[in-house]
Formats: structure tokens, sequence, C-alpha cells
């Protein structure tokens, strides 16, 4: 994602792999709708989608405050949109607050690659789910830049990539992105991983998060608890990655996340195809939580936060400075 | 799966749920491509599918010994096809054995279905993972048979369908079970399972099984421990649902089944439609094994099983007679 004379240009994640389609536009309702139907997609690329979406309503005259809502709307669950869009909704410059964002995360991104790849152990087959790359941060990624951290790195030699139903960011992005870094990967279908790890296959699982509460419960990609269920039933680490400002401590626990529920037809569909019978209902949660008790550790840009997190949250934001609190 | 005046006639399962091809072979051959592409499927049908293939290759005159072992090895996990072929195979009349074994399977699930909708509640919802109904048995099915004979009853009033990828057979075959007997259901991604057993979504899990080992250890489709793991994490009760000739008391734990691995263009593609990177790499184990310790009951025609298994499944041995325990 860049900001291109006055205009956003992004990709349009949801033709990848097999077309890289790049689109350029001055309307902040084209950066919602892309939102909407996951074109962008990815906790902290919606937080800089959203500022730049911010800075697109006020460079047009638009209304910013009613703009910044229906932004920080698009996508209820992620928190980092509503961060990112008041952000750049309340600054003096939205745009300079916008491209300020996008720095800080690569620059965060860098920082838990390095102190999430001290984690592994050397050689190391790692299990990962949806996509928490570049294409999601705008920077090496949170979980994915630290895989592409510690294979450059030689601790991480092999990678299996969770296709992540029903959109398939893992088969279609990870494995995209793992592809053109020339990390090994094999794709899996979500319920493989299980019997994966039982028989020894992966050495430490890491996902990213969309939300993470005050006491560590941690909503991302649905799909993410049953990893870490199986991670614990056979002793293998299960890593949170992801920026502070995922961390949402008005919310006290995973009850209190609200789960996105999205449309049927994700379900239904494989590949544009309807696979389940005409007339067919489904269930969509876009997320699940995952219980602070399953989680080895959080990395964040500002450290490496282990259990009990109750404490060792509240303790790191209550030792940052009053600006970074607000990150 | 029927015999019709000297052949065999199947339902081509890999064109539902949009299109019913019934195939007519006179040829064993055709039938092993069937179990092979999964035209043929679900354990119990797969042994009464070996059984008429041996049929038909004693009718035509082929050296029934070599195709009974080819006809055996289509699937090497699927222990009711190599039970179902040798016994056709060295009996003295294979359709008049064919025939008996099919009886058997339509008499066994309506035993199951009456002994397991005895375990649920009233106006239960279930969650159920891949195919284990009419087209997996040709009976009413096993897990499925239980759904069916539960939902009849009122204790069963929706039903959450595992999509159950790579090769859909719950969004295409279950779903389109449901649906011809007017049974409420939803598809989910098999990533979803996890949270809504999580959110109370699901009062009781029931699956079928590929092979079960003598202390209870069940190999069933790829996703099953998952689900295992996710009910016994929030006390749902787990349920296995299977004729006795599934078990193998020859194999006395989960280590000791072999897991088959299928190609990886069953993972990397959707609806005919390649979604992962061209050159992509994938795994696929076709099962996984879930640890006897999370089932709560083993149901089979004849008798409902309880842990300890290693004591249950030999006593259920031990009582039946000879002939039963051939079976």
């Amino acid at each position: 994602m860049t900001w291109d004379g006055g205009a956003v240009r992004f990709l349009d994640q949801t033709l990848l792999p097999n077309e890289e389609r790049w689109i350029t536009t001055r309307d902040y309702r084209d950066v919602i709708d892309a939102i909407r139907r996951l074109a962008i997609r990815g906790a902290p690329l919606l937080g800089i989608a959203g500022a730049y979406a911010v800075a697109l309503a006020s460079a047009a005259g638009d209304d910013v405050p009613a703009a910044a809502e229906a932004i920080a709307s698009a996508r209820p669950t992620a928190v980092n949109l509503r961060w990112g869009t008041e952000r750049a909704a309340t600054a003096a410059d939205p745009l300079k607050e916008a491209r300020r964002i996008h720095d800080e995360q690569i620059a965060a991104d860098a920082t838990m690659g390095a102190l999430g790849a001290a984690l592994l152990p050397d050689r190391a087959t790692v299990l990962t789910h949806c996509n928490t790359g570049t294409l999601a941060t705008g920077g090496i990624g949170t979980a994915l830049g630290v895989i592409k951290t510690a294979h450059a790195q030689g601790r991480v030699t092999r990678v299996i990539a969770d296709e992540t139903r029903p959109l398939l960011q893992g088969a279609r992005l990870t494995a995209w992105e793992l592809a053109r870094d020339g990390i090994p990967y094999d794709v899996i279908a979500d319920g493989a991983a299980a019997g994966i790890i039982a028989r020894g296959g992966a050495d430490a699982v890491l996902v990213g998060a969309d939300r993470i509460a005050a006491n560590g419960d941690t909503a991302n990609k649905v799909g993410t608890y049953g990893l870490a269920l199986a991670a614990a039933a056979h002793s293998v680490p299960f890593y949170v990655v992801a920026p502070v400002s995922t961390i949402d401590p008005g919310v006290r626990g995973g009850d209190d996340i609200y789960i996105e529920e999205r449309e049927a037809e994700e379900v239904l569909t494989h590949g544009g195809t309807q696979m389940a019978p005409v007339g067919a209902s489904a269930l969509n949660p876009a997320f699940d939580v995952t219980p602070a008790s399953l989680i080895a550790a959080i990395v964040t840009e500002r450290d490496v936060l282990r259990p009990p997190y109750v404490t060792s949250i509240a303790a790191m934001l209550a030792a940052a400075s009053p600006q970074a609190v607000t990150r």
C-alpha cells in the first residue's frame, strides 16, 4: 500500500496468487469497499488503510468525522482499523499521520521479527495460519515476519501453511510470499494440522492476532483456537505475534470480544464454484478466541510478553511513555 | 450401490451434489478406479464395493486371488475394504457373500442408529465431520444414521456439518443427504468448529471411523482429531459410530495405524481451480488418529462400548459367536 500523488494505491489481495492487480483511488469509499471484500486485509494493514482513507476524505473535503466512522465500521472486529482511522481523523494533518503509522509498522515488524526469531530452535519446522506477512502489514509481517527473519538466520527451514478456509489466505497469500522469499513450505488443509502436530511435524506454531484482550485472550482468524488446542496437547509452543496496537486493554477477556459473522457464500463456494447443494445454509464466524492459557508468549514490538498476561500486558502498557501507550 | 444383472451399479460421488451420475460396470478394475478417485468412498461401503468387485472378477473368470489383492490395496488404510474383499474372495459363492455383506450393513446401520440416538439429549444440535450416511454405507449410515434416527425422534433438531477439506464430503455429500431428509443444517469451514464448540454451539460430536485399534484409538477422516480435542476442552461428548468390522484387534494402538498420504493436488485445488501459487507443495494425510481417551463411547451394531476400550472391545469380541467375530 502506498500514497501516490494524492491517491491510495493497493494490491487487490482477492486476486492473488494468480493476478497482481493494483487499485488506485482518491475516494475513501473505495477503500471501505476493499476492506469489506478483503481486497485489503490483515490487522495492521487495516490500520494503515483506515488512516490513508481518512487522508483521502480530508483531501477531498468530505465530512471527516462521518467518513472516519464509516471507515472504522467496515470491519467491526478489527481494532487496528478503528485505531488507525481515529488517529488520522484526530490529527492536524491526516496524511502525515497516516504515513507515520505506516513507517511505525515497518519498524515494529522488524523488531517483532528479531524478538520472535530468538524464541525458535535451530532448523525448525513451524506451522502458521492465515496470512500475517507483507500483505497483512505493509512491513515484513508479524508471525510471517518472524518466520522470514528466522529463515534468514537458519532457524526455520520449513513452513507448514494452513490453507485457512474459507478465504484461503494461507494457500493464496502466505504461500505466495513464501515462494517469493524462497522459503520451503507445504500447504495443508486446516483439518490436517492437529494430526501433523501429533506426529511431531511442527516445532512451533506462530499466528497473528486481530485483537488481544487485557488478559491475553486473543481473537484471530477462525481456526486459530483449534491450532492452539492441538499445540497444547503436544507441548508445542504456540506464539502470538502482534503489534502493541492490537492489544485492547478496554476488553477484559475473550468473552467480551464480538465475533464478526461473515456471509454464508464464502463457506459454500470454492474457487468461485458452489460445492454445497443449492439452498444450503452456513455459519461463517470470521474469528475465534484463543484463551491466554494456551499461549506460550505474545511477541510485540516492545517486548516478549509471558504469562500471566494480565500482569505482563498491564506492566508493558504502564511502562510505556504516554504517547507509546496510545499506539 | 446395487448388483444389477451381472453388473455393479454405483453413484459417482465426486459429482454430487450437482449431478447424480450412475456408473454400471462388469469389470472389477472400474471399481478399483472408482475407489481410488473416491467416486466410491466411506469405510463400510468400501467393504461392500470390494466384495461386489470380487464377484465381478469371479463372474468374468479373472484370477480371483490376484483381483482380490488389487482391490484390497486400492486404499491401504481402509480396513473394511480388505475385509469385504477377502470375505467374498474366500466364499464359495462370492456374489452371494457380497449380497450378505450388504444386507448385514443395512441391518447394522439401523441398530447403530437406535443405540446412538439413545445417547443424545432432547433437541440437540450435533456436529459431524465428513460423510457417514447412505453414501458411505449403503444403509442409513453410521454417525449420520444416528443423526437421522435421532432427528426422527425429535432428539436432534439441527446439524452442523464440517465441510471436510480437501474433498468436501461434508459440504457436498452430508449436506445433500440432510437436505433430502429435511434435517436443518449449517455447513462450516473445518477451522470454525472449535470456536463454535467453545461458544456452546454443539451438544455432541458424532463421527465415523476408518479403523479402530484394539485400545479404541480411532483413525478417521483428517480433521477428526482436532474436533475431538475441541470437544474434550469443553466437555462436549465425542462419539464414534462404526460397525464392528471397523475394529482391527490386530492393531494395538493408534501409533501402529498407517496414515495414507494422498495427492497434493487435492489440497491445492478448490472447485477444480488451483488457488495456491503454481509449483506450490502440499501435505495431504487422508486420516488422523483420535486417541481413545477423547472418545466418550464407540457405538457399534452390537453394543455401545465405553472406556476403558482395551477391556470393552476385547469383551465384546470374545462374547460374540465365532462367525460374528470375523465380521
